[in-house]
């Protein structure tokens, strides 16, 4: 009772009661609660169906095949287009040089699953309950304080993804690779819209790190978890025993799409190629281990740039290149052992260097060649930009946070007006917000200098603050973060 | 008892009796104890006084003036010379124009307090007991509490400085702004070989920051001081009532180093000029705040960019440019607000950001014009440099980390065999070293991946780790610091 009462001298007895109960809560929960997903929206779940089913069929003539090579936290400065001195990616530069170079595209979040979901829904990490982080295996202790907490483990069921529109429309839909938005059956790729899928649920830090060829394991991962249900995070371990053979991963997702793209060539289609690496652990292919002067990660990014030529080749040699738009980009900035070049910040953190990332629109004859764009854009915009290339309506039920990228991509024009939020990985509520070259942050995630921060990113890496200087344009932006941060608190779902 | 038992089975009954006793030390330390500075070890402040007395006098004719700019916490990349393009330097780029620009160059520590000890005796952090973050004001709770834990709060008295030697042999020696290498009568600049000195004890964020000339407090800050003794860290805070004018800082430093310059023009010269800004909080001119396009960061750089020009105006007018050597730096890398240019890291680690820091060499005649230089090199040393330059030898009964830099300096040359090595900022041990252009770090930083890392520092900004593409030259560094962490260990104070 003495320390209960001088815990509440400094906290307040209404504080440590509600601790307390809280504490005993989360224990039963812990103890008894079931782990069932959260159960969906019921009626926009209902407006899905009704939403998906009316979609016009599109005209297979004219609607275009669309790839997304998503690279898993390949860094700004990853690449030799980008300024790398160590790396070189000659097939990703060349289609840069070929299409469109977005220099200022960032991820929806500076980690793995919000910003998986917002490039396949359009919608901010609060919109799609990914606003905590990233998902964790069911059975991991991670994964059950997940649901202890009430957080989301998967992507609900409610939820409208490219693949399911694409696909109720007539397109071939393929997913191969890394997936990080659900474990249990009924939350996996074939479940959001995918055709086929071939690759894991989780990164590649995780366990089990089972290999899917659709709902099927074919190959499973026979290591023994972590404490908190993790593999290895030493990207120079050797690939432990029991595990799946990483070194071929990327080489394997690469056959892949190239079958689906074969086997599909007559139809439109949609392929969505997000790549294990360069997440840590690395384990480059047999062939380029040892070859890159950047070290092993330079090698899992020479795997990666290959890959990447041979889809391009591939699409050529089939007379598929003018009818396909290839997305090439990364989930967020660079991690440990990434470069995010000159940016400010790393994965994790809402400064450019966690969520700018290389982006390449390649798309011969629609796309100029050899255009680089500063406009600023961001994931949660394919989801719209290629609904309106295969002309197709968006859902009237909820927000959709992205916008028709395409005067920007074909026209070489601006987006007027256009506003960016950042979400910080444990907030529902954004924490920054660009509009033209001023980025405004709220939360800059210094310790013990968290505050207001005004930045120019045409001129400046997030270093000097502008704020007394440019008070108009800090005043400006702090209302118009203000007033998302009260929209998303409303109705951080964004139903309609 | 039952807590206790709970406590033990996990920690073991040794290690829970161990920290209860600790506790119980540290509580009647700081109750009882008495706060009096650190002995001095006797038999080196008996040779101390012996070396200094014994010292030759300077040839009047040969021996050069000596001027060190210092900056607080000036990033790398916050000077026009370095690539910011916000912020315009036009008086420090020219003087980088007109000598060498040393673009790997460092600090010896990413923090103010050892960063200056190093710079002024031409030893590595834990030689002169500043291996404990920095000194606070006596009187505050950090302060008391820095000796109930045994740490320094002042430079110990048998430390050796380039103040004293030069004095010695014959320099006038003055030093203006910022000393922050002990609070106390007795370890202020004038005990430390100084003739006069003109400035404040700390960091324009910790009260009181009075104002003294020589060893009188001139005005006095009568401004309460927070919990921890500090004052206002936010640089965009309005400068508060009862503290001295730091708007009038840089340019009151000005007057005297120029009035310094003056008064000794007849004889070789020792001007150490330590400034307060770029350090938090801001408080530009008021001529100038408002006009810099890098807000009022940018504002006090200007002013520092002012003063500069104006010292080397001095210079040039009383017909002392080419018998003066005036080396233009900064104490550590970009804090919250500064620019760490593309480097990785930040003020207070050990990566690059954190500890390369900008250096110019201006002394025509002696040093060729519009060179740049990537020789890595570290303040630790200047003092054998101008030692040498001055014809004085070193002190014998003590290591001098520092090595001369004449042949780097005065012909271009390199040092063949040159380790330099980084000091965390709580850590008497080194946790990283550079030799040549490759970097070992055994420490990081980096939550959950702090684990060593090979970078080339050359094609790199300490992103992509090298070490297993280079295992003989990851082996051979790591075998460096491991002897050097023997040798540290061994003898932290470098006694001979």
């Amino acid at each position: 009772m003495r320390i209960l009462g001088r815990l509440a001298s400094t906290l307040g007895w209404t504080v440590l009661v509600a601790l307390v109960l809280g504490a005993t809560g989360l224990a039963l929960r812990w103890a008894w609660v079931s782990v069932a997903p959260t159960a969906p929206d019921a009626p926009h779940l209902e407006q899905k169906r009704r939403y998906l089913s009316e979609l016009p069929a599109v005209d297979p003539k004219r609607a275009p095949n669309v790839v997304v090579v998503l690279f898993d936290d390949l860094g700004y400065g990853d690449l030799s287009m980008h300024g790398n001195r160590l790396i070189e990616t000659p097939r990703i530069d060349r289609a840069a040089a070929e299409g469109l170079r977005m220099d200022h595209f960032h991820s929806a979040s500076p980690v793995c699953t919000p910003s998986r979901a917002a490039l396949l829904t359009g919608r901010y990490p609060p919109r799609t309950r990914t606003d905590r982080h990233v998902f964790f295996p069911d059975a991991s202790p991670v994964g059950r304080a997940r649901r202890v907490l009430g957080w989301a483990n998967e992507l609900p069921a409610d939820e409208i993804t490219l693949a399911e529109v694409l696909g109720s429309a007539g397109y071939a839909t393929g997913m191969v690779g890394k997936w990080h938005l659900g474990d249990r059956a009924g939350f996996r790729p074939r479940d959001f819209g995918f055709d086929s899928w071939f690759g894991v649920l989780f990164s590649n830090d995780m366990v089990p790190l089972d290999l899917y060829r659709d709902d099927e394991v074919i190959e499973a991962d026979g290591r023994a978890p972590g404490r908190f249900g993790q593999g290895e995070r030493d990207e120079q371990a050797p690939l432990g025993p029991g595990g799946i053979d990483q070194t071929r991963l990327t080489e394997r997702y690469t056959e892949e799409a190239i079958a689906f793209i074969e086997a599909n060539r007559e139809r439109p289609f949609f392929l969505y190629l997000a790549h294990t690496f360069p997440h840590v652990p690395h384990y480059p292919s047999s062939e380029q281990a040892g070859r890159s002067r950047g070290g092993r990660y330079g090698d899992v990014v020479a795997d990666l740039d290959r890959s990447t030529g041979a889809v391009l080749d591939t699409l050529a040699r089939l007379g598929l290149a003018e009818r396909t738009a290839i997305f090439i980009t990364s989930d967020n900035g660079a991690d440990y052992g990434g470069s995010p070049g000159a940016l400010r910040g790393r994965k994790g953190e809402i400064l450019d260097g966690g969520q700018r990332v290389p982006m390449i629109l390649h798309w011969p004859g629609r796309v100029a060649a050899g255009r680089t764009s500063e406009q600023p854009a961001m994931n949660v915009d394919l989801f719209p930009t290629v609904l309106a290339w295969a002309g197709l309506p968006l859902p009237g039920d909820r927000v959709i946070d992205g916008v028709d990228l395409s005067p920007v991509l074909l026209e070489g024009g601006a987006l007027p007006d256009r506003a960016l939020y950042y979400y910080p990985v444990l907030d529902t509520l954004p924490g920054a917000v660009r509009v033209g070259a001023f980025k405004y942050l709220a939360q800059t995630g210094d310790v013990g200098r968290d505050r207001a921060h005004l930045t120019r990113t045409d001129l400046d890496n997030e270093a000097h603050d502008l704020g007394m200087l440019h008070p108009e344009v800090a005043g400006r932006l702090a209302a118009r973060l203000d007033e998302m941060r009260d929209r998303v608190a409303d109705n951080p779902r964004g139903w309609r």
